[in-house]
């Protein structure tokens, strides 16, 4: 039980939070060094603060280590990727085929996300009627690593590029396991104001997305 | 394009960011005063830096303002709960009855977060073999919004205990947009450390779900 007063975040602590926003990146481009002693577990730590529906704290991590288990989901993404750019074409096609969307070879940590599907915490509440609640709750705790991460000068970058079901098989995590996100994980090549996606042309941040109805 | 250097974060706004993600909570007490003007604007402007899978920005956003469709949200929460209710028996229904699970009738603020599941932006990048990353890139937008929000003192709950198509319908959105998140936006009756649902007795915070494998 926390008994330290609430805190009083002022002006300087949110322009660094908008920030910590705006510089976070999608990360493709990886040094090969690794993280500090103990800093995968304290940016654990933090991700576990993630809310979750019902406090079911859903999420189950897998540190991917041996060459055997990388070299199977480079091939995964390999074979995904090769799908994927079929399905474009001309310059679109072209552009697509000079993207680099996953550092998977360069990054020093693999990490597997997944969403406890079975989990009887939490008890239910809150997933009757949203069962997609519980994989949202793993949603955040990704994302607060990435934030937390990035804060250490840490960058993340998610390759969604997968087909879930044979990661999933690959890493033998229990079959109730259902993935949710995996991450490359390093010091990146560099710090970028602009999503690696804008720069190489791909696609643009719009303003569209900001629609505000009211009802 | 922002062409400022990259921020240097240090160890003190390291630690305000960990004292924030403590402090969020899923607020459900709602002081009924209004926020500040402009404010709802530059929390929004702030969730919108959040990543999205191929830059995509599915989020869409609608500010829930006449009685009309509040009371219609309000009897949509108040059937679901009836029923979420009927699934539990003896002493767990008798805690489930006591709890408060939602703001609805208080908080100044109601905002529905929906998915655009239709649009063409990001060109369908990342998400072939993972369709959900484009409602997932919705909920790190919600969760942006959860934490900046935070950071003015100002308490989010996400009410999912709602049938979404129900509330889509109600709020009269485009076909395509799926129900990501129903949130109560206001300033909260108290800071707490604890989530309610560990104070009420519901869950408790469980060490388990730190559970990392080595593969």
């Amino acid at each position: 039980m926390n008994t330290a007063p609430a805190p009083d975040f002022d002006d300087g602590f949110r322009r660094h939070l908008a920030e910590l926003l705006a510089w976070r990146r999608d990360v493709r481009r990886f040094r090969p060094d690794p993280l500090a002693p103990g800093q995968l577990d304290r940016l654990l730590d933090l991700a576990c603060l993630a809310p979750s529906v019902g406090l079911s704290q859903p999420w189950r991590f897998v540190l991917v280590e041996s060459e055997a288990a990388r070299a199977g989901v480079i091939a995964e993404f390999e074979a995904a990727n090769a799908e994927a750019l079929g399905d474009y074409r001309g310059e679109r096609a072209a552009l697509y085929a000079r993207l680099k969307l996953a550092g998977l070879r360069e990054a020093p940590v693999h990490l597997a996300v997944f969403c406890d599907e079975a989990t009887g915490q939490g008890h239910g509440l809150g997933r009757r009627t949203m069962p997609e609640m519980l994989a949202y709750s793993v949603v955040t705790a990704v994302h607060t690593l990435w934030l937390v991460a990035r804060a250490e000068g840490i960058g993340v970058g998610w390759v969604s590029i997968l087909d879930p079901q044979a990661v999933a098989s690959l890493l033998a995590v229990p079959p109730e396991w259902r993935l949710v996100a995996y991450l490359c994980i390093g010091h990146p090549q560099e710090d970028q104001a602009e999503p690696e996606l804008a720069r190489a042309g791909w696609q643009n941040r719009e303003a569209g997305s900001r629609t505000l109805l009211i009802r």
